[in-house]
């Protein structure tokens, strides 16, 4: 008999880490790993909003997926997903088709315009590498051609920002960092440029209390970030976003929105049933009826018993779900009982820019301030040692230890 | 009796020299200098094709005026010179007036379109710091945008270069250099992007011989560059350069025109009697007719007796000019002879991007190759000595002690 074969589909935090847990899981004889990626790298997700405002490279927040992947070990794919044939236990590639025995859907969001009328075709999405950076270079693009006198109105140097979710928060407080630098290099004055976070709902983070909300904006407001609440967008025209019941335009030559995202559109093309875009899965963080199919990180929904509700999408949750679901395949190689997922919540940092920053951290505990703008890069250092191990905290972590 | 008052417009090499030499051989008690520049900074015209192609920062290619001129003992006026009245005396600026006894014109050039049609409108211009670095922006942006599928046409990413004199020969040297570094960056395959250069004549660098011509056009088309020579541009749209009978289009996502400069337009604005958008200044490099003006590098002609024509604009000439303007000043209010301009020529050197290039220097010596890019650098580093001295070719040298 031949030995099984796992595919993972997806080489984000939740795939990256039930690749590298299967590879220590399981023996070779065992097993043959497949990690299928559309790019010879991994990024992190939680840091586009960084390369998007350009304070970060690209690079710092990339690495080549055989850094930390065997590729002796696992067999590496760099093709893009178009369907899964789960009849057939078969995945259509751009390319070529691959087999599987188990599979593990990991192949992360794409940006949820809601419908929003313009906003595909005139917003910028913060989705991957190649989007966040075509962000930060059409940012100082526009400073560009505004000290080269090439546009004259003022307005295209606003960059409007729209959703007041965590990316929304945090691209903002990187914003306030990045373009005081650009007006010094392009040198153009500091008030010439607004930046406006716009949010349909009365507060921002509604993940944060009360008080952990104020402290943030309070701070952001003082670093010159504008925000506009409780106006919902009706429409991204290429002026920027139609607000409110008088149809307010709210101008910018940067127009971003990060109001919402959903799972992989290949999760619908291979006929998946969804619940608002995204696969309810079991306990065992399998795929309802599916005996060999494991649905993770932003393309499903966990649910957590103790609320009712699915857990929130985060880096934090598809990691610890890619721990849970190379352990459960072992099982099911093994003819052993599978465990359910239970979310080992760490707590949740945001950063506001480069110094400062709001958490909850254990059950309660609230941070702000430098501190919480520490313990945020504790976190980013953190999954990088899950998904790499101590080397890829060495060469892109952010607490180095030299 | 008060003292004489010596304004000079414009603080590029020509300008800057004069003031620094007139600031040496006059005391503070025997004239007023005034220093009049649209920018706090002085840059390297020379340059500026590399600022242009990215291989340079704005901030490596410019300097501050205070850096180099003592403000205490020079009146320093940032601003725009709107026009010369020399009936009056005055300069008209945008935001005051400045009278003057002695007045040296050193404003430099613009690009010249010749009137091709749709040139203004639709091409790039290396023409100041700001112009330049909007193109390297424009470039890096015509990247990220087919990176991330925001464009799919390969041919926007070609850049099409319009002028094979020296700045169109230098700056294709340096895109060479820097687009592959954007394809690694960018993650694009260096045989999709074209770099072009368009030259209406059937040869380039008409002030070199034959040999290093060839020498650098097969220098250059090792590294990927294209020339289509004989190819006279009729028009310019938005999507390229249409040349030659049969109306070829020429497409680039980026392009740029080279192939022609002329005096400032403050010139003519200032009713100065003008061939060819300069002023024919006189040996002593005066007006002619008048008794207290002179005009110096991109705004003059200047006769070379031997050839009967006028020596080729070049920044060795303007730096030149600024010594023996500043000496014909001191004569002026010492009552002495002023002396005739005799250009000393050092020769001639092109850069081929980084690490090559040709050059004729002193007499009949020619140069190519790895001697030729280190002359090269050794031109530069003199210029910056004669505008700066020591400090600055310390701070902004292409080569450096350490």
């Amino acid at each position: 008999m031949s030995k099984p074969k796992i595919v993972v589909l997806g080489a984000g935090y939740a795939g990256l880490v039930t690749t590298r847990h299967l590879t220590k899981k399981l023996s070779a004889e065992e097993a043959e790993i497949v990690l299928i990626n559309k790019h010879n790298y991994h990024y992190e997700s939680t840091w586009l909003h960084e390369v998007a405002a350009g304070t970060k490279t690209p690079n710092q927040a990339r690495f080549m997926i055989s850094d930390v992947v065997n590729p002796n070990r696992v067999r590496l794919i760099y093709d893009t997903v178009v369907k899964v044939n789960k009849d057939e236990k078969r995945v259509v590639l751009e390319n070529s088709e691959v087999t599987y025995d188990y599979l593990v859907v990991a192949l992360g969001f794409v940006t949820n315009t809601f419908g929003i009328k313009g906003m595909e075709e005139n917003a910028f999405f913060i989705q991957d590498i190649d989007s966040a950076r075509l962000i930060a270079e059409h940012i100082e693009y526009q400073f560009a051609k505004y000290s080269a006198g090439e546009i004259t109105d003022d307005e295209l140097l606003n960059i409007v920002v729209g959703g007041g979710g965590f990316t929304g928060i945090e691209f903002v407080g990187e914003l306030a960092e990045i373009v005081p630098k650009l007006c010094k290099k392009y040198d153009i004055p500091r008030n010439k440029v607004r930046i406006i976070n716009v949010e349909a709902a009365p507060t921002v983070l509604p993940m944060f209390d009360k008080d952990l909300v104020s402290y943030a904006l309070q701070y952001l407001e003082s670093r010159g970030v504008e925000f506009r609440m409780s106006a919902a967008i009706s429409e991204c025209t290429k002026e920027g976003f139609i607000v409110g019941e008088d149809k307010e335009l709210i101008k910018g030559g940067t127009v971003v929105w990060t109001g919402g995202v959903t799972g992989n559109p290949v999760l619908g093309q291979s006929g998946f049933e969804l619940v608002k875009g995204k696969v309810n899965v079991d306990a065992d963080l399998r795929m309802p009826g599916e005996e060999n199919i494991f649905v993770l990180g932003d393309c499903s929904w966990v649910m957590n018993k103790e609320t009712g509700r699915p857990y929130a999408p985060t880096g934090q949750l598809a990691t610890q779900e890619g721990v849970v679901a190379a352990e459960n395949i072992k099982a099911l190689i093994h003819n052993e009982p599978l465990k359910d997922f239970v979310f080992d919540d760490k707590g949740t940092v945001a950063s506001l820019g480069v110094a400062n920053g709001i958490g909850n951290i254990l059950s309660g505990t609230k941070l702000q301030g430098k501190a919480a703008a520490a313990m945020k890069k504790v976190v980013d250092d953190r999954t990088l040692f899950l998904i790499g191990g101590p080397k890829l905290v060495l060469k892109k972590g952010k607490f180095r230890p030299f």
